[in-house]
């Protein structure tokens, strides 16, 4: 189950295979925005020790996947290129709402990241030519697929806190809404050797 | 062995423990921004593999500390503060040079940020009246005791690449100016219940 609205197109992962270099630095990448994003999230909200404790945790399962993908990096005789920025990413923090509703649309955004890079590790631990590199990939998808959870969770719960059951109901609504959105901009971003 | 020119004045460690509550959510803090610091630094030196699997090992030894003081902070009932900032590594950034010393002053700055905390975990390791509190600093700071060399060996290599023997020498040299600076900079700030 994912709150995904719509499957990758099926020629990204041809294009994701056909310059692998590029996809698994930017993989590399991702992983480290990942960490980077959750350590932010702790530092502007300290008073919240569930969200502390939890993004902790999962940044330092994403720092392994980090420590995972530059293995892989390396092993082709690359080092990591510069980030080229992530415009998927972009777009879906534009639609962050600002005052009380921002730190659930933070939250469910990282939903979102988590369920589409989730979603196409699956693609890549299916399809890709190499054994070892495929279950690498089939690891990593498992590892990622709560992430997702993780976050509506913490959305949900933060939404409670501050309006109880309505709180609730408008978070699950807030995610209907941001996923709509985040099909469309996933549909409208050209297919590149990245994981967005 | 410790790149430090002056010991924590002995005073320190009666006001630390005077507010443990402040000292234990102050470590938090920094633990945090331990992280914080790596990852920027992986994020601006991607093409160098050590300084990137180096630091991003680091992150993850500082997460798991940062998980270990928020235990703390809730098994004594309460919840992290907001960060107060931190004068003392605040000073220590200025003296960071732009061009081509950047890197290596921020990296020398940072070995001296390890050295100062352990120094003080240690004395907390000493000193604190709990048993079980004074066991994990001990480990704690002998889990940080490496810290220090660490990033001094990220300086020379850096400083080398640039130039050679020459440049080892010339970080060498500048360890000796920062070493000045930071006691300087030590013994000027009030002593209060945080590790710096």
């Amino acid at each position: 189950m994912t709150i995904l609205r719509s499957a990758t197109d099926p020629r990204w992962v041809e294009v994701a295979l056909s310059d692998l270099d590029a996809t698994l630095a930017d993989h590399a990448h991702c992983e480290k925005k990942a960490v980077a994003t959750a350590v932010k999230l702790v530092a502007d909200h300290p008073d919240r020790p569930g969200l502390v404790r939890t993004l902790a945790r999962l940044a330092q399962e994403e720092l392994q996947h980090f420590l995972a993908m530059i293995t892989e990096v390396e092993r082709r005789g690359r080092t990591l290129p510069p980030d080229q920025g992530d415009p998927y990413v972009q777009q879906l923090l534009k639609l962050v709402r600002s005052g009380a509703g921002r730190l659930v649309d933070q939250l469910l955004v990282g939903a979102f990241i988590e369920a589409r890079s989730c979603e196409r590790m699956r693609l890549l631990g299916e399809r890709l030519p190499d054994e070892r590199l495929r279950e690498l990939y089939r690891r990593l998808a498992q590892s990622e697929a709560g992430h997702e959870t993780l976050f509506v969770d913490l959305a949900v719960e933060v939404g409670a806190e501050a309006a109880g059951g309505k709180g609730e109901a408008a978070v699950r609504a807030r995610l209907d809404e941001l996923a709509e959105a985040e099909a469309a901009i996933a549909a409208a971003l050209p297919l590149l050797p990245r994981m967005h």
